[in-house]
């Protein structure tokens, strides 16, 4: 273990680095300790180019933000990196990455250390996000929430007693992977009738793909040109469609949105939370999601949970992730 | 909030006393830092008494127990109580008892501690049960554990980075009200299709009593003499008749087993614990339960969940209890 990854840091007055990897891009934010961004910045990850490409190209990002925002190393408490795989964030090393080829044991805390010489932090992408919204978002001041980062997939953040949980092996908060239906259809995890893959947004898209698939192979009679491209179909219509009333999506949509609400209803039954926040692609659709949810959950719930219990969309929206990943920066003991 | 009740104590060569409150009876022991029990004694409850008489009888116990072993106050570094209900740790309130009528706003703690003048802590039932399964039984040196009571219902004590983990409201752990399946049975909770609907000896027991029922009402030509008293349904009788391929509880048998096994998949890929302990009437049918809720988890759960994962069976028994309301007093912060 590198004890520079797990020290302390107090240095509150300084400035923090805050590093969001996706497959499709890099966010970068300089950021105060109030959650103020100072400089912001979005790259493309180009992921396909594989583990040495995409390690330079944070590193030059950085150096590219420090630039932009005519900083100095010094005034940077240190970095902080969220990144969307299994990772341990006491050794700083990714173990595996499913959308970073390449990506197996990157010891990418001492990468990024070398190149600067500051802190370095890591953290499950869905966990910094959390820690965004809790540090200078919806969640600021709560103590015990969950955060649901709906997206192409579903991932999770769990905040507990004030800090991230991470579980025994850094793997706690796959809120995607709750079994919703245990005959359910097929998860790409190799379980079945998970959250995922009825509510995310491939869930959702697969769905809808594979009845417009059924119908032309079965009963093509009822099925006039639907509009719908199978191999490129957008979410936003989907729920534009599901609001029209549309036969094709509806009942898949409200589906979506059902479960949901079983997952979210577990998840306070078994953590009694004070807030539940919504982040991602498909929080986006705002009150068409939230409304059912929290109908749902406030119906089903045991009632001693469901004091003082908030259910919210997320206020940091794409920019979590970099606040999150710098704000563990000035967090003790995570 | 009574700084006497959350204050850390530390005199670990001193012995303590746990109390586990159950509908039907109280247990009490003696035990010492190393978990050994001095004394022990059972007295029943006589819930139906009223509040009133349940607290003098808790009182009276404690004080055969301390004549009973020869004990003296000096000799107790103080009183562990563990109660099924909604309540506070902090204050020492029990807000409300399902099986303990007239039990509301009760300040069990002040109320103890007013006889014995030695520090009183209370903790939920089942959370007691996993604090000593992880303190003295089968997870000692266990970080990350969560503990399933199968019993008349189905509670759950969640340890989670070596703590007990309480939620907002003290009301986290509640694993047996997971939904298992959103169009399920009701459950008493107000909730529908929980894991205590369908898993729990009530749970079951029910289930057997309305297939006899249907079958009677429907189709009576189908249903020899049972030989089973559906008004007094002994859960050992059902158990050994599903091990007897008998088709008339066999299926519902086999669910409540599945369902186990969805519910903690559920927990294992949202917590990622080191260990799931099983303890309670149920988990007496030992390796009958044990052997397919291993086998479900560890073909549904994520692989990177399963590494270390330990699945077993709790050591203490129906002292778990007792055993782990005393070893609150030995716990800083809890």
């Amino acid at each position: 273990m590198d004890s520079e990854i797990t020290q302390e840091i107090y240095t509150e007055n300084k400035l923090a680095i805050g590093v969001d990897l996706g497959g499709t891009k890099i966010g970068i934010a300089m950021v105060n300790c109030n959650g103020k961004i100072i400089h912001y910045l979005k790259n493309p990850t180009d992921a396909h180019k594989g583990k040495e490409f995409v390690i330079n190209n944070i590193i030059e990002s950085i150096h590219q933000l420090l630039n932009e925002a005519e900083a100095n190393l010094d005034d940077i408490s240190g970095i902080g990196v969220g990144i969307p795989g299994q990772l341990d964030v006491r050794t700083g090393i990714v173990h595996f990455a499913p959308n970073l080829p390449g990506w197996e044991e990157v010891p990418i805390c001492r990468i990024i250390k070398e190149e600067f010489n500051v802190p370095v932090v890591l953290e499950n992408d869905a966990n910094a996000a959390a820690w965004g919204e809790k540090t200078f978002g919806a969640a600021k001041g709560i103590r015990d929430m969950v955060c649901l980062t709906l997206g192409t997939g579903i991932g999770g953040g769990l905040i507990l007693d004030g800090k991230i949980y991470r579980g025994h092996k850094c793997g706690a908060g796959e809120i995607g992977h709750i079994i919703v239906n245990k005959d359910g259809p097929d998860c790409h995890c190799g379980g079945i009738g998970c959250l995922e893959a009825y509510s995310s947004a491939t869930g959702i898209k697969n769905r809808v793909a594979d009845k417009i698939k059924y119908i032309k192979e079965n009963s093509p009679e009822l099925l006039a040109d639907t509009g719908i491209d199978i191999t490129n179909i957008r979410l936003v219509d989907i729920f534009q469609r599901a609001r029209e009333n549309d036969p094709l999506v509806k009942d898949i949509v409200n589906e979506a949105i059902e479960y949901l609400g079983v997952g979210i209803t577990i998840l306070v039954n078994l953590l009694n939370p004070e807030m539940v926040v919504l982040v991602g692609g498909i929080a986006n659709e705002g009150e068409n999601i939230l409304t059912p949810i929290r109908n749902f959950v406030f119906k089903r719930a045991m009632k001693a949970m469901l004091n003082d219990l908030k259910i919210d969309l997320g206020k940091l929206k794409e920019k979590a992730g970099v606040l999150g990943a710098a704000a563990l920066l000035w967090q003790k003991n995570n």
